[in-house]
């Protein structure tokens, strides 16, 4: 190795170049592992959706034993991630019994898969029923970004609930990197929700949606501007971005923004910028 | 493992947690696999652009053993992956010979490709010829996300035409996710097809496209509305897609929706919403 | 093996069937290789970001040997691809002392490491600041697309300007699939840049973008239209994007075209076309 | 490539050069796969001594869940093992539904591990029984080559019973490698066997051995001379290794050679060389 | 799944089946495993012989790097497996801090390679002086099996020294398989020991060898007899093996057994059975 | 990482520490690698006994395929590791052109496989001849550990008269970890050569072998003694082990050693210290 290679490693590897970068995480901890994080998304879809991911074999008199295995995995895997994530976010003190109460949380969450598998259900029916190129149940399972979306979505939300730090969002921007669709995890998200294309799509931090929305590409629920604080900073957390109401269907590339409120049964059309109350049942369409 | 997971387990693997998650599928045959049709993609893309993808020489005396023994994996994987699609749709009665029809189709396929090759090559004139950013056509082939969209796209529509069922989805929606580029492969689209940048491009099931077409990131070739049965579910497999004549350019974010006819050279431009017929060599612009 | 495979390992083995997609390179070096170039920009990561990319921890006593290991892999790996990047391009005549020029610049990149990780860490300040939504600079960097784009866009950057042909361009198209971010290499870009959501971004071969610009998801930094040359091609390399200044806003989906400018804070508004100059401080609207 | 190496590619495919190699195995039927029967013997090991082998933890909740996906796999596995065992001997003529065939061995294999359990038990403590040196039984399965090689061993011999060719040969050439233990699957051998050391000792065909046998390293149960037919070569099958009686122990490096008996209860001295009867209860030591 | 296997699998999940294997093995500890001692293995030759096993290069700048990392990763595993050894022998109460006790124990463990290295490097010395067919220092640290046996012999024995359970036996049966020696982890043996060929070499638990022995292929340093406890089973721990002294030869195949006592400087016969004590200087060779 | 690691690092690290390890190798080329070699093993016998090892199916129609793609792979990794060879022993001065050199040997090299071929299939047919147990051919190139052994010991020798240093040696340490039989390479063994069991089998550096020789396990063809230096130390090179001469058989655990001749049709009975010349035709056996 080359003098200056040699110098360049003691450059990288100097507490000053890089003490910018890190977040205050518990300096005994490990960081957030990616890949583990990604073999928590596999696992998980593997369980809730046997079959399609994982094993591609379902038969009613073995699905326990890899049920099973991949339980047992997953339990080990998320709590360690549980408490790096923990760590990550502590300001220098992380929780008393850290390993233990990981643990319990990873339990929690896979607690609530058989009621994670029946709302995602309910998902793939409405992506089904409101889409005449859907073949089956199981394309829309194979198939649809919407529905990969909408499960790192919900996975990511039952763990900010629980006040899991940063995992939620990592997990949400996989799905983004894999369909391009940007949900964050502290959006409200009711039953039956459909987005279909998908690409383009951005929900955001504090929207709020119903039952039964259909969404396509490009359409965003986003903020409209926030104010700062007295360094010139925006305030964080907010509330700033729509909320929708059940039974609405928003058209590609439509962009509603703000604090606002689009009534039930409204229909958006597409490509339109709407930055204000809609009322119930209306409909907001392109004008040529 | 505690109680609570044990109890877990037992809730995902019962039957009726899961029976409507599936697809009336063989029960004694494996579903489709995503990671062996990433490797069918991966083979394909090794045979048809030989020394870009899989293994990185080209030499003309030691191709013919990499494409010997890709094609004997690709065979094999291929006839299992059609054998699992036809498995997946069958409602009841897989049909006869089923190892025999599967091993034919992937042969029928195989033999496809030299075909595959000469098409996809012109595609590579076409986007080179059309960019004045790209250097090369090898630039083209390694770096093109429309091209690879439009690489599966081929593979899919040939399969689709095979009367292979849920394969093809899979396979185009694989280019969706590296590409952002959603092209159905029921879509029918002539040689020299180009998109450049190709974000958020939608292409839908019953679409047609003439020759030397080239289109920008964005640009929707959707449905506009589509009728519904007595149920108020929309009648699947009705033509509800634009006609795109030959030689046409469709500028960024375009929406082009409904069975409407766009007639050959037309230009249309970004961020227009087209929902009627426009006549052959019209240039259809944005107002500000 | 049937017959027909074996006809069809003749047909796709044939010189005159793949001719045509060969690009010119040497022939006995091989291409580029895309596995190689993402094992490339993992461990880039990795040494930028410690902790976040590869071994997930960060211990001040340890991390020189991480970086020490890394910095040799890299070194190695990238010589090879530098190599093989000349060779793709090279008209024949692949410069002498080949391998000693490609670890020559291998090592001159990685040289610019620290300068590298110190002018990201301003884009992550940027991101942090401008974003209710980040809880710190870390989520950042784990979980921002706009990032990802940008630090491929950076490295590839300063491999343009060393001369290393067609790697540059492979990599910004390894970040457009990952985040929907598309960034040509050849674009120049100041300090503290960010790009919010990202997916469908655009941004061309000859933009030009000032400090302290952000910008939303779909946006587009494209060329208007581009001189043919007498036969009806394109002319390669003109300055056909747009120069944008300091502290410009542009909002998602606004689609910025041509060789105009944007001047110094301007504020451009969502699903807006601009194909003309805007001056400085100007806000651009959305009209209703 | 170099014509030269192209010139030993055609030598070494062309069929004469490689015709005697063949086995007359079926000709579209694979040959035995030595990895796969590698991880066969990996999951049986892992199914009989869990917790030992495979997954190294042993929870009496999760024990099913593991064992229940060992099993599935390893029925596969060995399914398609037989079969390829099967087409390897066969001359010309392989038996009708042979897929179901080799099923049902596996089948038959894999129920009769809760037995082998049983059986490999009573070695496990024969030799812990017997050795000052072992600390505990589990010290036994972790440690001891005998057990690991007496393990293929009743692996192998279950299947020579069940008429499976060649592939137990292969398994217990496997321990072989390992252990330095040649013991041939047609040896019939009782419980509570033990080997000591074991490098170098050979247990051959046509050996028969009691229970309660103890044996230490460089034992040889071999054929004196055999027969020869007609061209000079040894007639195959032909009984001509010892029977070994209940109780016996023998010595390091001890040759017992030909079809002679040695009675209940002797002890057989290091280092000697029997090719006579040995009465039961005899003591038959090294002279100085 | 048939009937028949799920049997077989429940029954080789009952508890009943496979309690006597367990070892009293603490229930919420994992049992060591295999694998991860291999590691563990392949980690400390590569930090003990840098350039020969793991990274294949040796640069005075870089090494540094390697060790760094290599011991980082040993000293997580090995930590990982002591306490698991640990748990494995402990009778119900495993004791308190195990995870630090167990990290303090790998990192003393740790601070003995450089001693280790220093004690093989004279091991090497003797076995290129004392073999006319050993090229160089390289060549002994490459190919001679006896020099792998030592080494994990000394591995071993320094872990059974500081009290590490179980380990220690698994680590020489390793080697044992590699090599075809078998050195007893308890074993006492001086430095400049060299082993030539070694299959078939035995060393038992009690065994002292002095400085600067040598021996050949086949040679036992066994137990004769022992002595039983009134069950008639074997007394565990005896002094039972034989005293080397200093600078002794033992020729290939000799067995020397019991509580006995070579003298320094004696030369033993290929082939001979010695019991009885044998004075200094002595020569005992094999009777024609 | 604490500071007793840290300086347990600093202290592996250190030139001195590890400097008398290094065998005057070129300090800029790699070290030969273990994990490589094994890979080039595994491709020649691959290579010669295709479809017992590498691919499992043997097709007239696709062999072409598999040997070119395994030659081109055993050419590069033969000429990196003969390079490393060559650069392990070089006394300081490299040979110029060590790539191209390195690369001519390993053509060499693999131009004779289809002799090699040739001569392996004797030593199977010698095996299967011999042997009462074996049921085919092929079970020989399956299962028997002589045959491995002779096949790396053939590779070796051919390495080793083409003057590639160190390799040949750890390439029969190979075999003789695999099969506990040691045959160094420099012995020069003539057609249908056949070792039965084989553990514990050494022919020593200058041993000759003639046509048709069989032996059985723990046969040692070795030196009696070596001429000392004047410093003490074994003379390197010397003439010092046996002539075997055709038609020889020599049983299991005879010794032969010292520059002795065994003349043709002669019978070694086993166990026997054999150190003066048999005449040709004799029969030694044991006395008993």
């Amino acid at each position: 190795m080359n003098p200056k290679l040699l110098e360049t490693v003691r450059q990288l590897s100097e507490y000053s170049s890089f003490k910018h970068l890190c977040n205050g995480h518990h300096p005994s901890e490990p960081m957030p592992s990616l890949p583990v994080l990604e073999e928590i998304v596999r696992l998980t879809r593997a369980l809730v959706f046997p079959g399609y991911f994982g094993n591609s074999t379902i038969d009613t008199d073995t699905i326990a034993y890899h049920t099973g295995v991949n339980v047992e995995r997953l339990a080990t895997l998320l709590s360690g991630q549980i408490k790096a994530g923990i760590c990550f976010d502590a300001a220098g003190c992380p929780p008393q019994d850290l390993a233990q109460t990981a643990g319990e949380l990873a339990c929690t969450f896979i607690g609530r898969l058989p009621e994670l598998r029946r709302t995602l259900q309910k998902d793939v029916v409405a992506a089904y029923n409101g889409d005449p190129a859907a073949k089956s149940h199981g394309e829309v399972i194979f198939c649809y970004p919407g529905l990969k979306a909408i499960f790192n979505y919900r996975m990511a939300h039952a763990l900010l609930e629980m006040g899991v730090p940063v995992i939620p969002r990592i997990i949400t921007e996989m799905a983004h990197s894999e369909t391009g669709i940007d949900i964050h995890p502290g959006a409200q998200i009711g039953e039956y929700f459909t987005i279909d294309h998908g690409t383009g799509v951005v929900i955001g931090e504090t929207a709020v949606i119903g039952n039964n929305v259909k969404m396509y590409q490009g359409v965003t629920l986003g903020a409209k501007s926030f104010p700062l604080d007295k360094d010139g900073n925006p305030i964080k957390g907010i509330q700033r971005h729509p909320h929708i109401g059940n039974d609405v269907i928003i058209y590609s590339n439509a962009s509603i923004l703000g604090n606002i409120t689009i009534g039930d049964g409204a229909v958006i059309g597409g490509n339109i910028w709407v930055d204000t109350d809609v009322p119930a049942g209306a409909r907001i369409l392109q004008r040529r």
